[in-house]
């Protein structure tokens, strides 16, 4: 895989010039994207032409994959969907202008599933090609996890960031609701969609939101401080693969060893309730989101989609309020529960990415945290017997981004092999 | 001024067909449309064209105005800005969608500030051409005003709906944050943002809100409940002009003469402080908001426009960060006031709508409110000495749109000439 830090430093040390990476990244696509698919839209030549006025700025020279979600002026646009065939925006979105304002190129649009929703792209994992690489964001884990990207980015509604990161073996980012710009991506829940980022490491992922927010995320350089973790097992628990059970105990004990506090802590009985409730809140807004698809273009959605739509078409807002009054209750709950911990530790997916392309998994270990507006961390680095990547989650606090990137490089530094 | 009520129960009596009330449109369009210029685009015969396939939904035959910052379709969308002149998108805005979903008809985009900012629109004050309709919702406002449609949809970050309704003496009504979808709404600040509606009154304002939303917001047929009402003159009360405090204290007595529990409340310090507050939040998410624009486009932006970007560009995310600790803060003393009284009465602008215009005017005693989140209504009825109208402003709990809109509709009908 391709280090965003390492490739930044290199080309700061002048050991590397940006055309040089754009070249690897060239080669990289050459040899995977066949067999991968991770694009939908790919400019390398437009990337070598813009690279050198952005010398000086942090992601120099550092090429940068958007999934089919975010708006972009110079590439198409189609967010999955084929009624959106060809379309060009008028505006690049704000979470692109803000990576080309931090010296990033847009090399390309990544593939999404339709509208960030479930019915899959034609992506392929890039670990074993009949497995699913995860969805929604599929192209973006795909493309960082062939080593064809340093950098890529997606979006959470559900489980959309750190499943595919965890399926894919990559670093994962969700950070907290709306720290990054929603502006300008496609809407499928307001009060859910999330900006995230794929990268090969937790500190790859923390230097690119640092890069294009402003905000001090950096974490590398130095020791994470230990973390308190508790261990959440959630009451879908039975859901887990033996692997993925098996995954989260192994970083547990690896964390300790390191010198983290790890306690297991089960969850106040709101947060079973808010979970039942995140399915409510995405439908109920999907069915406005995406109103004008529906009413207009109808025959062209999947029928999975359809049937979101259709579902939260017929909550009333009387339950759909309600289901806010449980989530911001939960989020309380979820506060008070964290006032001893810096994050949780629970599974980034319900075990190894599937077989099959037909599905692109379960976001079950996701949606909950989704809902909270935690930041959330596909903390990468274990493996199933057959190889397959096992990713566990670090959630953090609401707004303590940072806590939660420093206790997953620390818990990422922890399963090295050398380390276990 | 057409009343969206008056018309929709004379077409469900079979008094007046769809086609009739869009004639009665047409005439007061081709009437006060060359002084007024409250519309950018129009299309009265594909609205003819539609209303049959309308019948029996709520807003069966009733032409509606979008401001010109919701993507339509079928009608260019420009956003008040040159650079997107003939722009016309791809998809409707949900709320477009809501609209014609409950039977609405499309008809026209009225005139608005560039991107709902301050840069004025073309239109003149319906009352007074000499005057600011106010913005930026300006043509939506203008267009109820006239009399040249009956329902017109707007937004508010700072004050672009209460203010406007208020200077062209119509209700406006700014739901509690979120109520109406803001996607495909071009975004000045993700979390001030709000959809908002104008009509020639307060039962008019509901009656639509109800239909686009299915919430039960309606309060036509029957008596409005007595509401307890803190009058609250705020901590910029000088900046109100005679006429206005005037007007307040005419409302006040008003409504107590009819019966409402009356008190003047000063609101704690923390409210004060959210208030000064709303332009970072404002200015930060704008800059990113419209970073696109800025960053390809600035000579094509007016000068106060730009003035607010790079405003928002120097703000850092631990200010930005504070301030929205501050509003959450400010948030939960204002619930905690209200606990004894339903709604506020309180200026819905500094005074009349100014003269000239190079200014729509001040949103002073509008931004708090927006921030909070609070549903806010103009309650029209009033005027000055030289006929201009002054618009007093009832502000709800969050969530509690239909007391707020019931509180309205109560002092609309106590300052009523007859009851005065």
């Amino acid at each position: 895989m391709l280090s965003a830090l390492a490739l930044a430093r290199r080309i700061e040390a002048g050991e590397l010039t940006p055309a040089a990476v754009i070249d690897l990244a060239a080669e990289a696509i050459a040899a995977r994207e066949p067999e991968v698919g991770a694009f939908v839209a790919l400019d390398l030549d437009g990337a070598r032409k813009r690279a050198v006025a952005t010398a000086g700025l942090p992601l120099h020279g550092l090429p940068v994959g958007m999934k089919d979600i975010f708006d972009t002026a110079d590439l198409p646009t189609e967010y999955g969907s084929p009624i959106y065939a060809g379309y060009r925006p008028k505006a690049d979105a704000a979470t692109v202008s803000l990576v080309r304002r931090a010296g990033g190129l847009v090399v390309g649009k990544t593939a999404t599933t339709e509208f960030a929703h479930q019915y899959p792209a034609k992506t392929r994992n890039p670990h074993n090609s009949s497995h699913t690489p995860g969805g929604s964001s599929s192209g973006s884990a795909a493309a960082v996890a062939a080593g064809m990207l340093p950098i890529t980015f997606g979006s959470q509604t559900g489980g959309s960031v750190v499943r595919p990161a965890a399926y894919c073996g990559v670093a994962g980012f969700k950070p907290s609701y709306k720290l990054l710009p929603t502006v300008g991506m496609k809407c499928q829940s307001w009060s859910l969609d999330t900006v995230g980022l794929f990268g090969a490491g937790v500190a790859d992922v923390a230097f690119a939101t640092a890069a294009i927010s402003g905000r001090d995320l950096r974490v590398d350089g130095g020791t994470p401080a230990t973390p308190r973790i508790a261990v959440v097992r959630m009451h879908i628990w039975d859901e887990a693969s033996d692997d993925m059970r098996a995954a989260v105990e192994t970083a547990a004990r690896a964390a300790e060893r390191a010198g983290a506090k790890v306690k297991d802590v089960a969850l106040p009985e709101i947060l079973a309730e808010a979970y039942e409730v995140h399915p409510t809140i995405q439908s109920y807004e999907a069915a406005r989101a995406l109103a004008f698809e529906y009413d207009n273009y109808r025959q062209r959605l999947s029928p999975v989609l359809v049937e979101l739509l259709e579902r939260g078409g017929k909550i009333t807002p009387d339950i759909y309020d309600a289901g806010r009054r449980v989530s911001r209750r939960a989020r309380n709950a979820l506060a008070d529960l964290m006032a001893d911990f810096d994050v949780i530790l629970t599974p980034s997916a319900p075990g190894a990415a599937p077989a099959g392309l037909g599905s692109t998994g379960r976001a079950i270990f996701n949606r909950l945290w989704t809902l909270m507006g935690a930041p959330c961390v596909n903390v990468p680095g274990l493996a199933d017997a057959s190889g397959l990547p096992l990713g566990v989650q670090i959630v953090g606090r609401f707004g303590r981004d940072r806590a939660a990137l420093q206790a997953a490089l620390f818990l990422e530094g922890a399963l090295k092999p050398c380390c276990r």
